[in-house]
């Protein structure tokens, strides 16, 4: 068992997939928090559509004990991120398009301050205009500014019906255009997603899903809704993805086909770690511009990733302007994987873009806040910074 | 033309109705900004569903030039309103049921600091999780942490279809009930709104709608989508309704039906209004509660009010769990109208709601925050002003 003594711990701002098994925190005035019962479902307010939640479950553990009460937590990441890493970056996931983020589905925060205060930052009602948005503050704040004890969560009633289809393109730049009309037009999908070739062929080259793949830019969409709302969306779609040169465009007509469907996104990730070697390490990494900018930032970066000479994929939440990409590298050309991300955090930048759309800024992307916000934005953020943690106790020398 | 010298002066935070011209506000290191220019639409970025405004734009004005693009701004508080003003406020209105509030449809802002400073919160994309949330937190604010002098909204496409349906019921605990049933089963209205038994006595009184209503507690609901989608909201609607004892179901088939129908709505406040006397003032008040706890709060208030021997009136955006309350009074019984606003305010914090859903703290509920969120939140807040302003020059004595 490892006790954290007083703060001088980098405070894990229970990012996904960390076990907390373990850990205590003990605060300067003496309170310990226990985070190895931080896994509890507290209550459910099935009238309101909200949970009260400790910050070590899981969304899909949360999402698999909400299906009986027909509800469900749409912000959905990476498997095996918890609620408590979620706040802390302000993530979401593929169903955004539809639904937002996590600073649109976190009602509430109880959160322990730098000097031991805890602090509630709201009641329960879905609206409330009381004071300064203290829960808005803490998500994405990266565990800098208070720890995070218990979380309340809206809820989403889940839609009657559900369908998922796959249209594949000549060129990034008409899938794009695709979805870029599909916004346009308001079409009420709950998820687009952009694999790109090169992740195409990796899914096919991994076969771990069920069927092969055209190794072609393709798009992934999830709908949600009533029966005949769920058809109308389709078809509205498929005539938008035709006009942007799709050849293909496949949708399910059963829960199995769903799922064989919406296989090869699931295993976007896992099928390109799958491509390296045993030396190898695949760079993670997110940015995100205006929708209109879409295309061209993900034309830009693909090139560049194939002049590189090595493995680059894209995976993109591209109904949000947001996109992956995952690099393969390793000791010799570790340099070459930094360089194209920097490109590509320059590039979203200067598209009026932001260096992450869901990961956070960490350590990594630190430098490019002022880059992005301007040396005005960032000071904002360090007095708010030292105004609650005077000695930068918490997660030190992390976002601002 | 008033010059406002250096800070002291109450800054006014653009609420609704207001108008700024005339105004100069003068910074410390002698910017001046000058509000007589401050009612321009800067840039529409169409293809990114975002609009660049001003902060005296009134949301009226603004969904009057978007129609043209098939866009409009969904926070639709009451008449008159300008952007800068629902941003201090964070404000919302009948459209909050299914699109949320103000603090889910700015993307970014401009603000003046106490000190000077000049910050730009955010860049445009639909997502971000670049360092703190500062939009949010100047969203809400009332005026007390910076002057917003631009702002960045993000837009939704105008639904192809929208109809408007009104129910009547026997009691006020009957017509909750339908709501909460509604919100429970997910049904996507737009709008769901009680008028209840005396606000339908006024409307009918002060004669301004071109037809008479039941003098009942009465729903109203928007519906938008596609005209399938659409015609199924009906359908569900109804059969909730029914379940919850209605006497009456009516929903518009044309343009100007839907126009009729939704004209008691929008006369509530001006009908309570022309029930005083030439001596009388009318109290509006908001607050909000879980929707569970929503038939309970709103019977208690009636009652109350029914007791007081005043004449107050109740008109809920009742599908966030919120709803105010028009209290007639003057010199003489003033004091009878204060106790109803204040045990209003206490029996919904009792009940886990917010002493404010979206009229905000100001002066009035200052007091009722520390009872709502407690003494460690209100000093948490308390520690960003003095962060932000340490001179508590920007809209002193005001929210915390």
């Amino acid at each position: 068992m490892k006790i954290c003594h007083k703060y001088r711990v980098p405070i894990v701002p229970f990012s996904g997939g960390t076990s907390l098994e373990g850990h205590f925190i003990q605060t300067r005035n003496g309170i310990t928090i226990d985070f190895r019962n931080m896994g509890e479902i507290i209550q459910l307010h099935q009238d309101d559509l909200d949970v009260v939640v400790q910050p070590a479950v899981g969304w899909e553990l949360l999402n698999e004990y909400l299906e009986q009460y027909g509800l469900f937590f749409p912000p959905d990441p990476g498997p095996g991120a918890e609620i408590g890493g979620m706040i802390g970056t302000g993530c979401s996931g593929t169903n955004a398009a539809r639904y937002g983020t996590m600073r649109e589905w976190v009602l509430s925060l109880t959160v322990v301050l730098a000097d031991g205060t805890i602090v509630k930052t709201r009641q329960r009602p879905r609206k409330s205009s009381a004071g300064y948005n203290l829960t808005n503050l803490i998500i994405g704040s990266e565990g800098t500014l208070g720890i995070v004890t218990e979380a309340t969560l809206k809820l989403a009633v889940l839609p009657q019906e559900t369908s998922v289809a796959v249209a594949s393109f000549p060129s990034v730049k008409q899938a794009t255009q695709a979805v870029q009309e599909i916004v346009r037009k308001g079409i009420p999908v709950a998820a687009v997603e952009l694999l790109d070739k090169e992740m195409m062929k990796c899914i096919n080259a991994a076969g771990q899903t069920s069927r092969d793949w055209r190794e072609e830019h393709t798009l992934f969409f999830k709908f949600g809704g009533t029966p005949n709302g769920v058809k109308e969306q389709i078809k509205e779609t498929r005539n938008v993805v035709k006009q942007f040169g799709s050849k293909s465009f496949e949708f399910a007509k059963s829960q199995t086909e769903r799922e064989e469907l919406w296989e090869a996104r699931k295993e976007a990730l896992w099928s390109t770690l799958a491509m390296g070697g045993d030396n190898d390490s695949c760079w993670t990494t997110d940015v995100a511009v205006p929708v209109s900018r879409l295309s061209e930032v993900v034309s830009e970066t693909r090139a560049d990733m194939d002049r590189s000479g090595i493995l680059g994929t894209i995976v993109g939440h591209v109904g949000d302007g947001n996109f992956h990409a995952f690099i393969l590298y390793n000791d010799t050309n570790k340099h070459i994987a930094e360089g194209i991300v920097h490109r590509l955090v320059e590039r979203a930048i200067a598209m009026e873009g932001t260096c992450t759309g869901e990961h956070g800024v960490g350590m990594v992307k630190r430098p490019y806040l002022e880059t992005e916000l301007g040396k005005e934005a960032v000071d904002m953020m360090r007095r708010l910074k030292l105004a609650l943690d005077p000695l930068r106790l918490l997660n030190a020398d992390k976002v601002c």
